[in-house]
């Protein structure tokens, strides 16, 4: 495998998924990891904490996408305004890998410790955000509050952009999401 | 220690989180705990699964207060309303132990680990609450998002709840933060 993927930190995320699925997260090895990505177990550790963040590769620009378009957005913008683009923003990253985001939540879903692990990134997303607010000027707990609905706004839209037969891009199903939640606040 | 908290459970809470401050979580194993609390290690295990589940002990009965609290509620009652409702009424049980929160936010943030399963923990009340409301007919995703709503605003008044200085009660706290996600999404 890997041939249209040559850097190895993207087939050792391939190959870990793949046998997460087959196996099971708690049956595989990070020398099974590597052997399957055709590196070392040495090579595994070198771009990867653990077995775990394998799975999470992506989280450190989607993390920049988002903190980088709050800082960018226009002064006049609320906070949760400013939220809802910072959300869309992060999507371009992940709209050509629907069915490696299906697979993903998969693996995630069958196994408590890679849960948790999808919870503090999440969360780190929600303090970096934060951060972010509250450096344009938004004060406590508003940009906390927006922060934290933005992430849900994401998650949830998140989760139905990967539903079975949705056809809506993840941006929309973000716009769709935080449509929604205006309406329940109204 | 102990004559004021005869039972086994709550008196391995409390030699647990003194634990996890003296020395630190990592540091501390299940037979220390169980040997501050006058216990063998056998009964720790009888109360709780691992080390770290025993600084979540009030969560079933937190989780019970809310999913009642929506059930309960009526059925005029918008979902973020019934939501917010919710989140207030499972602070009665929490009121009267703020010193002990502190303790307990202070021991949680010296380790991911710990971060993790708080965060597991505050998911599966989002994810009952979201079940609780569509149990009264609120379809998705707007059951879901509001009780992801109500768990961040239930969040963020316990963040400030515990704040040194601080003293609003958790339901004034709780309260207060869901004024500040309406204004801010109005």
């Amino acid at each position: 495998m890997g041939r249209w993927e040559p850097d190895a930190g993207g087939r050792l995320a391939r190959a870990a998924l793949e046998l997460y699925i087959e196996r099971g997260f708690d049956q595989t090895t990070a020398l099974d990891i590597a052997e399957r990505a055709g590196v070392t177990e040495r090579t595994f550790f070198r771009y990867f904490a653990d077995k775990r963040e394998v799975l999470f590769d992506g989280s450190p620009a989607l993390l920049k996408a988002v903190v980088d378009s709050i800082a960018a957005a226009p002064e006049s913008s609320g906070p949760l305004d400013v939220m809802g683009q910072a959300m869309q923003s992060g999507t371009s990253l992940l709209e050509e890998r629907r069915d490696h985001a299906r697979q993903r939540a998969v693996a995630i879903a069958a196994n408590p410790s890679l849960q948790e692990r999808e919870l503090l990134k999440m969360s780190a997303l929600g303090a970096a955000s934060a951060e972010a607010l509250r450096a344009r000027g938004v004060t406590s707990p508003a940009a906390e509050l927006a922060a934290d609905a933005g992430v849900a706004v994401f998650a949830r839209g998140f989760e139905n952009w990967i539903a079975q037969g949705e056809t809506r891009t993840l941006a929309e199903c973000i716009g769709d999401a935080m449509t929604e939640l205006r309406r329940l606040t109204a």
